[in-house]
Parts: structure tokens; C-alpha cells; sequence
């Protein structure tokens, strides 16, 4: 019998863990989320529709098959449990890291970013932390939750501290978390023209992770998400802040955000699973 | 200037909250919705959509506008904290209830109703409950979480204890979940054939309280929920139901788990206006 | 070569209007809905779909290639002038009925059934009124304009006065409407148990307008329509009503208040196709 | 890590192939679908849908869990070629059936049925087939083409011969086909009132093959169809029916023609996964 | 009891009107609208989404919060009375300029902007107007009406006259548009190029009134309204004009078209918003 | 009777086929389609779609009412049988260049190309191809069939030979086919920066044949289509693209892969819509 394997993992990572030398794997969760909640079917959804992508990247040249990756599925993850989800969140990402592996979360709400932001930190102390997104997310609580996808870069820099954020096209906050960042993060409104040279300063031999908050795009191209915010960039800028990205030893990162059923259309997921794709092979070839 | 007033109410419900003998308020919470999240948008999308209905019931040749009604609008609700959720239905179902007017809450997910039936018990200790729905939301936790929409009438057994629960319509649960109700509730699967005799055993003297989860509908007359469970029952069932529910002394309700965003077409908003609209009247008319 | 022909016509209807027995048109208007607009698709949409559909009738044993048909396509109304769209819809079915044939229009919304009605009344002075719909539509006006969707049966009994129109199936509307109706129409609420009763009261003589709002329907199967009100009919009873029907001298007929782009699966539009082939072969087999 | 495998099965379905006593696969072809294709994705969404189900049905009060289940994927079928994929699921079907398993299909458009009909005739010559479907599917060929969703019984008919097809709930089709299907197949219109007879003078001796198209249901709770097709029964009436089946000796089954993107609210899904939890058990306890 | 209040005004527009530098107000009308109706409930999706948004704009550096604004409701319209409205309109926005404050205008079609131009016109003898649209919207009349959307601005010139209109981004309309604007009008295909010397030339000494058509945006990132136009302009042109509007003196503006029912991932809804938001910062900084 | 005629035309082609310099048609067809299938209804909704147009080209300064165009319908293909498919296309093609006129082929999948690429070889065997896509559809075969629309500009190969293939934009396929591109076509990664140079080494003598897979937009402004790729062009670059193209011999063109129904705001057909109008004024004024 000639049959699709029951496996269901993001197209080309089907390695086993043991050889794998980056591992995905998704954390379904929204609670926090204050606007229009969904994210929890992100990684579903990319796994389903990454089987519309081709391996090869023509941006890059490079191909999926070249490499050894694995996806180990998703967490399973208390509903409106926010401090044990960060828990479980941090907790593989560990395992992973300190296997000498790269570490790939898909959300679930930017909130599962920080437990691997957490667990990056533990095992690369030294780390610094590259943020795209609409939103500043700095606040320091929303409606009294500390732990909120409104608040997950203020609590990132709860231990990281100051000058190892650097945020990106940010178009959206209080006027409050623009002031705040003035002292405590790079923050770039609107653009990522300071990339490079932020980049060049710091150099490439510190371990970098990379949060992406899918948001970051324009919502006409990426409308399934919680809180569309126009104005946003788009695909090829994503190409251009990749290829800055190379030379880098990216050690973790996340795509989060997707809320595939507010799009029916399906291009939101589409947009998601080549992001990855990309974000991957960026990370592989570094 | 002849303009509409940005007074956001649903229909009919415009008196002060002083004259008013029935009070409305929302509660826009889905954090432990186990499935598709969304039901925050709920309330506001029902009164939006009220204006489409007339004040005027056809059923029981009533009219909202004989009657003083008030809608105090939602509660501002933490993000994806349960136990502060609860909490604060309490505390305003029982401003409501001490005040000696009728209760109405317009979820949200179902555990929103967990709040008000502690109002409804703190103000009358001999209170029934009546509960349509598809599901027997009977688990004591739900992935170790106690506080969660599948385990909502579990959680207000603990305080009601043994016959003072009767639900009807179930069709979904885990097999141990129809096993403990037979110790412990009076459960009806599929039908409510039983309730008009067990209504006639309890008597009308009963303070009642009355929790709608609206999925007992069929998906087809409501797809708009997190969880459509095929099978269930139609608008006109309802009518008999309510005609049933009539010479009880209803003190309190609820009408739940409405997420719009999951039904373009606007019809399941449509049906859970229609039933505020004769849950009221029938609460109203006893 | 071996091409579908460009003819835009509903399935079968394809005889040239000299030699056809019934003749089909459209009047894409909407302007006085008071809830959600769109109806002004619904003679393409419906066209279009139709090619869905069967000619054969397994309900009636019937095929519409049995007889001559013709669809003359849709009037160019002018937007937003309702007195001018009722002249000139009474225009063409005065022109089809004057030329010894059956008329059957399709909406739009209700009001342009105002048109065609005028025009039967023109060509048979002694024509009753059957009209099936969820609202009564018998406002004296709408928020002060006497020609609205709202008041279309009201318009008509302006000239066919009492006794001449029987309504089914209502179950929205004002207070006053239901009053009104007590003294100068037949009204069933809801059902349409007194339709058997009431034919055979009035006989086969008589010839017969038939008007159906699809509202009528309930919205689970017809969810594309502005004004949903849960509780209605289904295709099944449209059967039964339709073999009711079946004796009848039906000189006219219309089916309106499809708006096609608030149900993206296509169920109403299906719906319509089929009650239009059934209503069509029940007028042409009596 | 507390993770949730990447195993891809139904719900409950996560035995080894050679344990198994029912083995459940899909076949993602709709090229030949008439009107609106998509039910290639069936399969795949019915996977990821059905952990909303539980594993235990309150109908029948018994639980997946309580018997060995395998669902082997999805088969990897050319698209456009029909022929080679009735050939490929037949070869899969024997395979299954040949190692004394019960066989159940999930489609794709209904044509995948043929090769799966066609192995277990192989396996049981007797056998009699039980047809659930709103189309006759007793064309002898569709615009040329005899591999045709629309005649696939009619090609079953070719092997099986008269008295041995019994098809319930038919509501359209051609004349021609209703006229053929009075000398060679048992054709109940609209209905399945003959289903318990039928039943009572075959006897449960023979193996009997049972196909659902899922458009035999009403639209209202399956819009997600290629053809819907108003008038058809709803989910308590399939649960009527499965009742009656329980006795029977079904050794291969199928539920086709779900397609998912033409309902963004899920519902259709719903249904499909909750008909294979009741079809599966059905088959299992007899 | 932390309740929101249930007043429904677009976010941070809740000072009195006595106090209000600048009031808000909703036209819901759409009855001549020419392709896909809907735009009638824009004001109202427009506050609940506001709540999306924040009150701080980056892009200006400036808050609402630090501004006095109100937001009166929507204005109770005839349904299919495009006279009467734009009567109702021009009374509302004469009574706001006459309190000298500035006045915006949600719409609506686009006709509801008539209204207010010429209150505008009345309390500014010498106001010029600046249009920004897909359409160039000089039809003399359409299909007879001369109150059309498609024929605002040519009502405008009616009492406006020549060297008075300036228009921006038009890509659609007939040839004789195009050739009647050469000798009435200031006109640019496509593009804004010439805004920033048209303004200069101008001077800052006139008041101004601003009409946003927001179909002036290109679909992708505005798919929410009656006739989309591929090839439009983006947010962050928006952006960019706005700052070359900053000097003036605008007394008055509205932004038209949105039509949400056509947008279920709701960017629309959102962009109209943000475009709302810093077009009033704009007149209030200016 | 002043109606709309029931020809369904595309918006400005009602010549007869005789006089017409221009023939359109159409070719309902997805069978070999390997994502998301249906376009086959791409030609219906365009036709229907088109009257929201204008048939002048503010671009170009042209309207199509000064030529002379014909649309001829749809071919009636058979389903699922992809040689039979090509062949009637190639006739259909055949029959109109060999009658003088330019032949605009409305897919369908891209495979439907194929058959009046052959029809315009067989009559201009000196003709070069433009192909504009986001796929390089140069696999040599897909799952083992050689027709399909990941293959259909390899087939054309087969006959055109080297240097004959001119593609742009292209941004997705398998490493193996940009491989096989640089020994036997032109094709351009991304963009369309050559295509200026390109065109001038060819000069202008040549007849050339125009195909448009639509999918080479960008997904946020064509999101209805089956297999969606980030990162392409706007509608902009196809004004661009066609200025380029003006002056050339365009003797035959098509436009390929609207599926509509997966686009519920109809932005995509509007966009083919106009890229239609734009490319035949292209092909008339060359």
C-alpha cells in the first residue's frame, strides 16, 4: 500500500530527535488574549497546509531535505493556566537546548514565547533577544495580569535587563511603553532601517533569539490574527531582515500569532508556514 | 438632531437600574473554553443585533416594553483568570439579587454562570437549578484544571449537593460523566421529555435558576459555538420548554457560549436574541 | 465547437416568450430593507446555481423540459427609487399576464412583489392573496416611508382590501400588525395548518397570487436573507404547501428576500433554485 | 515532556494495524466531482476535528476505547486519473479485508467507493449493498465519462447485478434514473421507511457493504458539500437508522463527500466525525 | 460592581458635547449604493472595533485622551430616502459647525457626505474640498438618479463651482469623467503626487473639508466594501498625506464606504479605524 | 420592457463572432489541480463580476467599447479527463486564430492553457511564450501524470523547444525545475527586471502568447486561488508589465487559476476582472 504516513509534522521534519539538529514543536494556547482569541490552532494548521510549500527555498537556495529537523507536536498545555503553560514551555525548550539542538516554538499567543525566551537564557546567558512585531508589548500588566501577550517583552527584560532588547516595525502601544523603552530596549517605530547597523554593532558571535509576532505583517496579508494593526511590512521585507539575519548564531526562536479561522481564505497559514520555512533555513545555515 | 442614542442596551432593556425589576449584564470571558474560543464577543454582538428583532413576542403576546428592564452592560474581566472571573459574577449577581430584581448574565463561556449561581444560592439557599445543553459539564477538572467550562455544573454541585440539579438535552460527555449523574443529578439524554413532570414534583414555590448553554441547540439553527455537537434541538423546542418553564418563580439565568465570529451568516446571533428576548418574557410573566 | 451557450437563463427556461406558458424575470432591488442588504444578487446568483439543479422533480414526477418556459432576464431598476422600481415591475407582469401568460418574479426584496401583484390585480380583479413569510409586512409605514418591505401586504390590501389576503407561517412583527391582521386578513401564526381548510373555503376558482418571502424558511437551511428569525418552516413543508397548491389557478408567483453574500456555503441559494423549480411545475401542472 | 504525539489518527484509532479489528483510511480524490469541488481535504480535517468528539457515545453507551481501531493515512492517489485511483483503493480495501479486518473509507468525492466496493465483493461475493445518499448515482456515464461521482452505484450495478443494491433518502437525479432504478435496484424516495422491512426479509446472514454520501443529509447540518441539496434528514434520523444496522454483519464501509471549505463554521465536520464514531461502533458491536 | 459603561461612542470620544472641540457622528445609509450594499453598518462595527485599538498614536505622537471629543450616535435615517438624508445630514453638521466645532462624519455610502459639505459650504462660504477616492464620482446622474453615490462630487461642484475640488488617487470611472474634471476640477489619476504642491499653492488660510472614500485604499488591505478597485493606495500613504494635511485648517470630514459585512477577518473594520483615529488628531493638531 | 438582456458576456464583448477583432471564452476545469481545486467557476463569476467595471481604461486612455469583442461562453468539457480537456481547447483556439482574430482563453487551472498554446503554435509556429506566474510549472511529470498544472509549461516545452519560454516572477517550485530553467527558458526569479531588456533583444515581430497564472499576485491582493504564495507582484506591476507589453503581437493570451469561492470578499475576481480588461486593450491597441 502506497500511503501518507499518519505522521503529522511540518513538511521536511521527519527526522528522529536524536539526529535532529533543530526541533519544532507547538504550544496551543490563548488565554491572554485580549482581543480575538484562536492562536491555539496555529500549529495545526501550518502542519496541515506546510504540505503546500515546496521544501526548496528559492530565496535562499538551500532545501529542508539537506538538513536533519524534527517536530515533536505540541505541548498539552491547562486551559487558562497561564503560569504553568510559561512552566511547560520553558521546561522543553530546555531539553532541547541542552541537547546542543536549535529550538523552533510555534504559538499559541506571543505569551509561549517566554518560557523559551527562559529557557534560552539558562542555556545562553549571554543571549540576545530580536523582537518583531506591531505591538511594543511592554506593558507591565494588563487589567492586573502580569502574565499577558500584552506584557511578554516587559517580562522578558524582567530578566534580561537592559540593552539586550531589540524591537522592530512596532506601530502599536500606550504612549506609557514607548516612553519606557526609551530607557530600556532599541526600539524602532514603523521600520527595521536600523537593523543592520544594530547588528554590525553587536556582531556575530553573541547567541541570538528571534521572536517573531506574526502581527508584524501587514494585515492584508496576513489577516488571521487577534489584533490586525495596518501598516504593517511585508513578505519580501521579511526576505530582506532574514538575509541580515544570517550571519548570526541563532540559538531559538518562535513564530506566534496566528489565528488561522479568522481567514478563510487560508493565505494567513500560507504566509506562516514559508515564514518558518525561511526562519529555519536561516537559522541552519548561520 | 434626531439621533439614535449611543445608549449600547439590548432591546427594551432602557429603564434606570432603580425602576428596573429584571437587570441584564455580560460577561465577555472564554479563557477555559476546551475547543474553539470566542464567546467574549458574544454580548455585544447581542445587542447589536437586538435592534433586528421587534420588543414584541408573537409566542406569549408580550412585549418587553410592558415591562421595566435594565441593561447595565459588561464586566470588565481579567484575561484568563478564572477564579477573579468568578468572583466578580458573584459579587454583581448579588447586587442584583439583594435588590430584590431578577438576574440575567449573557456569557461568555459557560463557567461565567458558575458566579452567578453562587449569587443565586448565597440569596436563596432552596434554589434549583435547571441546565439545557449538549454537554454534561460534569468533570471534576478538566486537564487538571477545576475551573473550566467542562466542569461548570460539577463545580456547582459542590455547594448544591444531590437533587437539586436537573439537566436535560445532554448528548455529549465522557462516560464516567453519565455515570456519576445518575448518583447525583437528574440527567435527560437527547430530550426533555421528563421535565414537565419533573417540574410538576418540584412544584412552582421553588426559586429557580435557569442556565442556557446555547450549543444544546442543533449546529444548524447555531454554529456559531465552540463545541457544535450535532443532534440537538430546535428553536421551536424552545418554546415548549419556556411555555413549561412559565408559572416558576425564576429568579435568575443565564444564556452562554455564543461565539459569533464563528457564524458569518449572523443566524446563531439571531437565535440567542430571540431567546433572551422569551427567557425574559417568561421570567417577567411568572 | 462544443460550448455552453451564453444565454443566462434559469435551468430550462430557455423557449422564446412568444411560445412560453410561464415567463421569469428579475428585479435586482433592495433599497428599502431595513436590516441587511443584498438581495439585488439574487436572480444571478440564482441562475447561475441553478445549473445544479435537476429539471426533473422526483417530488412532483415532473421535468421542466416538459413545458414552455422563458426568462426574460432582470428589469433595470434605478437605485434607490422605490415608486418607480413598483411602476415598473407592475409594467412587465401586466405585459406578461395581458399576453395570456403565467408571471413569476423573483426579488429583491419584498416590496418589488408590490409591482407584480398591482398587475394581476389589473389583469384578474378577483385574484386572492396567498403569502408565506416569517413578518407580517403590514406596517402602515417604515419609519415614515409608506413604500417598504416592511409594509408590502399592507400596500396591497390598500386595493385587494379585506377577505382577499391569507397569511401563513408569521411569526414576527408588531403588536399592531398581529392586531391589524385580526380585522382584514386571514393570519396564522407560525404554522400553516389553516391552509387545507382555507382552499378548500375559496375553492379552485379563484385565480391565485402566490408570494413567498423565503424568510418564511427557517434560517438553519436558508441562513442568506436580511432579516433571519429562527423558528420557521422547512423544504419538507414547502412540499406539502406546494401539493396544497397543486389545484389552484395560479396566474402569478414570487419568491424574494435571497441575499446570496450572507451564507458564503451556497445552502440558500440551493434552497431558492428548488423551491423556484417546484412552485414553477406546481403552477404549470394545475 | 508532556507532549501530544504527532501521530495523525482519528480519535481512538491509534492501535497497531495487526491488532486492529477495524481499519480506518482515506482516499483524498474529488476529480471527478460535478459541481463544487474540495472533499480531497475531508480526511484531514475529520482527523484534526474529531479530538472535539469524545470517544464514548452516549446513543449507544459504548466507547471507542473498549476495541482495537488502526486508521492508516491517507493514500497518496494521482490526481485526475480515476481510473488508477479505484484501482488503488481497491487494492487497499483487500488488503484490509483480506486480513479479516472490517475496511472503513473515508472519501473524498463518492467515486472512491468503487474500489472499495469492488474489494469486498471480491472478499464476499454475497454481499448486499445499503446506499445512504441524496443522488440516485445511477448514471450510465456523466458528459461521456463513465467514472463519474454521479454513477458510481450504477458501476457497482455492473458487478453486483440486480436485487443486491437498496438505496434510501434518493431526492434528485435524472428522470431516466429513477426510471431505470425501478428494475434493478430497491430506490426509497426522501425517506427510509422501508429500511426495517428491507432489513427483516434479507436476514443478517449476509455481509452487507454500507455507503454514506453525507449529502443524504439535510444542508442545514452539512452545508460543507459539493451538491447540497434541500430536504434531506438530519442526525437523529441517522442515529434511527444505525440502529436498525446494529444486527447486520458490516464488514466495509464509507462516508464520502464532505468538503470542508465550503462551511467556515465547522459544523459539516462535526457531523462526519460524530456519523464515523457512531458507523465504527455500529459495526464493531454487531 | 467594575463594570463597562454601556455607552457605545468610537474610543476616547466621551466628553460632553458642550465641552467637545470636535463631535462624531454616524450616517447609516446605503440605498443608492451602485454594486454591493452594506456600508449602513459601518459606524457601528467602527466604535465596537475602536476598542481594538489605542487611544495613542505613534505615528503623531499624540493621544485622543489629551483632546475633548464626543461621539452623538447615529443619525435615525428613512430607509430609501436619499433626499431626506442628505437634508438630515446637512441640519447635523450645520448644528456642530455652528457651535463652532469641527465635525466628522462616518458614513454611509458616499452620498451621506453631501450633506455635510454643504453645512460646511453654509457656515464656510470659501471652503475648498479635498477628495480622496478609487472613483471620481462626477456622474451627472446614474440610471436617472441624480442623487447618486456615484455622483457626490458633481453635487458638490453644483454649489461648490470650478477650482474648488481637488481629487487624489482616481482609478476608476467613465471617459467623460475623466474629460469633465479636465475643465471643473483638480484631478489625479492614481497617485497624490501633486497634493503636496496643490496645498502649497492653496496656503493654509482656507478651511478645509476632507472626504475619504476608504475605497480609496487598495482591496487588499480594504476589502470591506461595495465596489473594490485593485491598485489603491496603502496605510502608510495615508499616513504620509495626512502629515501634508497637518497645516490646514480643516473644519470638517468623513470617511465612507466601509462595508463589513464583506470582510469576516475584519481588517476593514480595523483599518477605517486607525484612519479615523489619526484623521482627527490631525484636524485637532492642525 | 426595458431589461437586462440575459447574454452573459464579459462587461464590453457583445459583438457578433464575425465582426469581433477579439474572441473570449472560457474553460471550466481543475481536475489535475494539486491544492485547493475550484476554477472552474473562475469564468462564470468574472462574467458576472464585470458589470461592476467600467469599460474604460484610465491606464490606457482606451475603452473596450471601441473595438469589437466577442465572449462565446464556456466550453463543455468533461470532468476529470484532462487529455480530452486539452484537445477541445486547442479546437476552440484553433478556430479562432485561424479566423483572423486574437483568441483570450478564461481557465480553469493553468492546464487549460496548454491547449491553446498548441492552437497558436499550429498557426504562428514562430510564436514566443510570456509566462507570468509564481510557479515555475516545469515538473516533468506530478504523481506520475504527465498533464498537469505543476507541468503545463514543460509540456509546452515539448513542442516550443529552447529558447522560446520566457517566465517571470517565478518564486516556488522544487530545486530540480530552476535547475532544468537555466538550460532551456528564460526565467527571472521574483521580478520582472528583465522582461524590459528581453523584450527588445526579440523585437516586436514576433507573435507572442501571453499567459497570466493570476497566483503571480501577491496572496493579499489575490487571495482566492488554490495554492496562495507570499511575496508577488501588485496590481501596479501588471499596469507596468503591460506598458511593456503594448507593443507587441499578442495574437493569444489566457488567464488562469481564480477560484473564486475561496475569496468570500470578491476582491480576486475583481482583480482578474481588470487584469482582463487591461491585457485585451493591450493585445487590441498593439
Amino acid at each position: 500500500m502506497n500511503m501518507t504516513s499518519n505522521i503529522h509534522t511540518f513538511i521536511g521534519c521527519d527526522a528522529s530527535f536524536k539526529e535532529a539538529d533543530l526541533v519544532i514543536f507547538g504550544a496551543p494556547f490563548d488565554a491572554t488574549t485580549s482581543f480575538r482569541p484562536g492562536t491555539r490552532f496555529a500549529a495545526d494548521y501550518i502542519r496541515m497546509d506546510s504540505y503546500g510549500l515546496e521544501t526548496y527555498s528559492p530565496y535562499m537556495d538551500l532545501d529542508l531535505d539537506d538538513y536533519k529537523l524534527t517536530d515533536i507536536g505540541n505541548l498539552d498545555l491547562p486551559f487558562g493556566n497561564a503560569e504553568k503553560m510559561v512552566q511547560m514551555v520553558e521546561e522543553t525548550g530546555s531539553n532541547i537546548l541542552q541537547a546542543g539542538k536549535k529550538s523552533f516554538l510555534i504559538g499559541g499567543e506571543h505569551l509561549v514565547s517566554l518560557g523559551q525566551i527562559k529557557a534560552a537564557f539558562k542555556a545562553y546567558p549571554n543571549m540576545i533577544l530580536l523582537h518583531f512585531d506591531a505591538h511594543a508589548d511592554l506593558r507591565s500588566d494588563y487589567m492586573g495580569e502580569s502574565l499577558s501577550h500584552a506584557s511578554v517583552i516587559r517580562r522578558a527584560w524582567d530578566f534580561l535587563g537592559d540593552s539586550r532588547i531589540f524591537q522592530f516595525c512596532i506601530r502599536s502601544g500606550e504612549r506609557s511603553e514607548f516612553e519606557w523603552a526609551k530607557a530600556h530596549t532599541h526600539l524602532e517605530k514603523f521600520n527595521f532601517d536600523s537593523l543592520e547597523s544594530t547588528l554590525s554593532k553587536i556582531g556575530n558571535a553573541l547567541p541570538v533569539y528571534v521572536t517573531i509576532d506574526l502581527d508584524v505583517f501587514d494585515p492584508s496579508i496576513f489577516p488571521g490574527t487577534g489584533t490586525p494593526e495596518p501598516g504593517g511590512i511585508f513578505f519580501n521585507d521579511m526576505i530582506k531582515i532574514l538575509n541580515l539575519l544570517k550571519p548570526l548564531n541563532i540559538v531559538a526562536a518562535d513564530v506566534v500569532e496566528l489565528s488561522p479561522h479568522y481567514d478563510s481564505s487560508g493565505i494567513s497559514t500560507a504566509l506562516a508556514c514559508k515564514v518558518i520555512r525561511e526562519l529555519m533555513l536561516t537559522m541552519l545555515d548561520s
